[in-house]
């Protein structure tokens, strides 16, 4: 059960599927500490990443924060310049040791990579951009990989296998929402009408759906009598609903086997075949 | 498991329940261009047909957003309106080729494609009815015979397979809960009285449904002492209730043979009769 | 399973617990129509009780609402008074013709139709008592004993009996969700104080009430940083929270024998022991 | 199953854990008063402590209430030097008795002692902080204790059983919604802006936490188009998302066997082996 799986996704890269045999010298010495986490130096280094991934988060959040944009405003804009460039370089880092380049740039954590120093030279363009390098985060995920923590790794996979068993009900269960919502949504838009807050059909579904997931911010509410009358109707649908993604993913989770997805009781058991010894026929 | 199943709301005349073997000729293939997606034609038809269906919902959408209606109200109008006349066409096409017309008439999708476009000319009369067009969406269910994928269809069914089957119990469920609101909505009336916002019992009902499935708008909280400890006790109430259709439904779905709804282990399994090689007899 | 069983709740007093056998001529034809629902008499006294009951508590509710009780106040309230004195002669009926007085008056639709007809004297005093007729609700879920559904009697047992079953876990789980809310309370009320809205501890739990459940009228809401941090970690702990209860109940309903609160694979089957038929030893 | 297991937080020390048989006279009577409520004296002893606390939290909850205040304050104020002054006596008490003072001093109860006294003195300095006396409620766990009720230890124990079970799971699902939390709110703030409450990222995590746990305040809520779009995705996201704790803990729950986590069908059972009567042989 602690065996990573390829199809899990956060398996990582222990494998050679970014063409580690093909790595001699420098470029084997780097991949060994950028890539993976058994020698000091690698364990060392990803630490060091996730510190860096913490800090520059922390800046990021930091700066939005008016009073201290107001005081701290230019250091924070230098050290996220400094975090910008660091994380540049470990990404040309890995691009240069790794062996097949295309596939380390297309995997999953490749991506968030490239994503996570992007927004930081966009910003130059637009300022507002800056704030999606919190997008490194996705990048603390490494983590389970560096605590070596085989356990994690199996409970991770068997979220993932259940959310992923469920997929195609959750699928139908989705687009049955969808549809029921953008028809409640219009029946409210005509009900209630722009006097309360339903000014268009988009906004009356994004209402159906703050009040079908039980958010209910109250930002919009029903005023005349039919409308709340409907809202209450719809409310009480989507407390059964709400039952239904609950019930798809405890009734996978509860599954005994996870490498097996057959259904529990496996019909009656076959004995196995009984000799009699002292005749040799079958029983 | 895919075998599509006469009970299942879904299920798609893919037999001969709308006539087919009584068809010839012209009207026999239109029948099996509109009705089936076997062939290429078929097919094109039914993907036509959702495009469509999915522009027309996007028109009355975009008409009931006021800027977009200043400037392009009558086009999406006139837009509107021909995709009230297709409409009306495809009905009428399908009621011709079809073989029993009032099988086809009163079946689950026979009666939305009569509402697909009913409110178009009702909109005549009644201008806000046009909104109602957005029923036509409920039409898109139908992407999964398009799709020819046996396997969502098996996971409708085993959905609606659990919601059929406990049917019962929720019913049984919702009959209290709507007991308890009433009681609990005139209390929270008789305490907190109109100058709190509960200016009647069926508005206080209101309330207590939006509580007890923990919405919470907030038009509407009580504000006396007593108001407030009655509805911490409705919430903590709530809160054990919700547990009761999800407990329900999962249950449902754990079961692991669909069409045998025996309790889950069968009690001790039958091991097959065992004979005697040497004697014959059975043992 | 349809068999009623003693323990619930709903079990209505088809047996000798009211003493049926004790009675003679008109109060056994009494008894016969109103206790039990055999007969067409029986079923059409059931039916009639079932249309007052739905009747009054309409009256009540219409009366509550300002517009209608402006027109209609004076039907309204007589309409009101000839309920109430319906109902008291069906209690003294009741209590006429049953065996054991005592015995019904304690039970639990004993008790409710006493609170069917109290609250309406009471209102000579406290003219807003007559609110709470609607208790007379109550009394509708008898109308499962009239449909003689012995199906839904048998849901309705099982769903008392996993509640029942998860009783003292319920418990458990409520003493502590008890003591976490008090605990949170006071800490909130320390945080954010009396000018945002904390204005007393009691009012402080009240708040951590409806936001561990996910209601969030938003009434009162944290407004410094500490307060919102806070209560960002009570929204997540509630949100695991919540699977507790949930968890408790599925666990219990997905047990498949009701009458055998057994855990559910009852280990290695015994297979039935064979006998040699041609030397009638126990193989 | 109803014997007390030591992993549990709540399994309390009947065994020499404070070592007990190392007391002599005194010490030994006050340890079995104390400790234990095997005794009518250590019956009545615990009986008084929990009625001490359940008074001391209500007077801290009064004085919390202005116009109670008003009138009661300095009664109070008094009562609660009295409840400090007794619970300091009764810490003291239990640190003389107790065989291994640090062990005690350290256990999730001797903690829970020392904050039940301690805010009533750091009030002398800040005097808020008598509020936090609450903490005192968690000695009422120890109730579960007094009443000696087995059955509720054994259904708290397989409560935090399955809490514990599931706990590596609960984790990996946290840190996952933590990342996504922090990246959704960075985007919001980008997208609404402080001209619509979202003044900085983490008054902006602190929405999206409100909102994917359904909370919902309606204190912040998103007004562009773009906004309520994304707003609306988070949601049925949360939607999904809930659907994962209540899994994993009801999962845990519906396992059959406390003690052996094995999953449920344990396979083809293992038939006896039989012997053939006649001849001797193994069949």
């Amino acid at each position: 059960m602690t065996k990573s799986r390829p199809d899990a996704p956060f398996s990582l890269a222990a494998d050679d599927s970014f063409g580690k045999s093909r790595l001699r010298g420098l470029r084997l010495r780097l991949y060994i500490i950028i890539f993976e986490s058994d020698t000091p130096a690698g364990k060392a280094f990803d630490v060091g990443v996730i510190a860096l991934i913490l800090a520059s988060v922390a800046a990021v959040m930091a700066e939005s924060v008016q009073p201290i944009n107001l005081r701290y405003g230019e250091q924070l804009r230098a050290a996220e310049w400094v975090f910008t460039v660091l994380f540049t370089m470990e990404y040309l880092l890995r691009l240069y040791c790794v062996g097949y380049k295309m596939r380390y740039a297309l995997s999953f954590f490749g991506v968030v990579d490239l994503l996570a120093v992007l927004p930081g030279y966009v910003a130059l363009l637009f300022p507002g951009a800056r704030y999606l390098t919190v997008v490194r985060l996705l990048r603390v995920l490494r983590v389970f990989r560096v605590l070596k923590l085989a356990v994690y790794m199996s409970e991770t996979t068997e979220l993932s296998r259940a959310l992923i068993a469920s997929r195609r009900k959750i699928e139908v269960f989705t687009v049955c929402v969808l549809t029921l919502v953008v028809i409640l949504g219009s029946m409210m838009y005509l009900i209630e009408g722009e006097e309360n807050g339903f000014t268009s059909i988009p906004r009356s579904i994004y209402w159906a759906i703050v009040t079908l997931t039980t958010v209910g911010y109250g930002d919009i509410s029903p005023r005349t009598n039919l409308g709340q009358f409907l809202a209450a109707a719809i409310m009480l649908l989507g407390y059964s609903i709400l039952a239904v993604p609950t019930g798809i993913v405890t009734a996978e989770m509860s599954r005994p086997h996870p490498d097996k997805p057959v259904p529990t009781p496996a019909g009656p058991p076959e004995p196995p075949p009984n000799y009699c010894k002292h005749c040799g026929g079958k029983l």
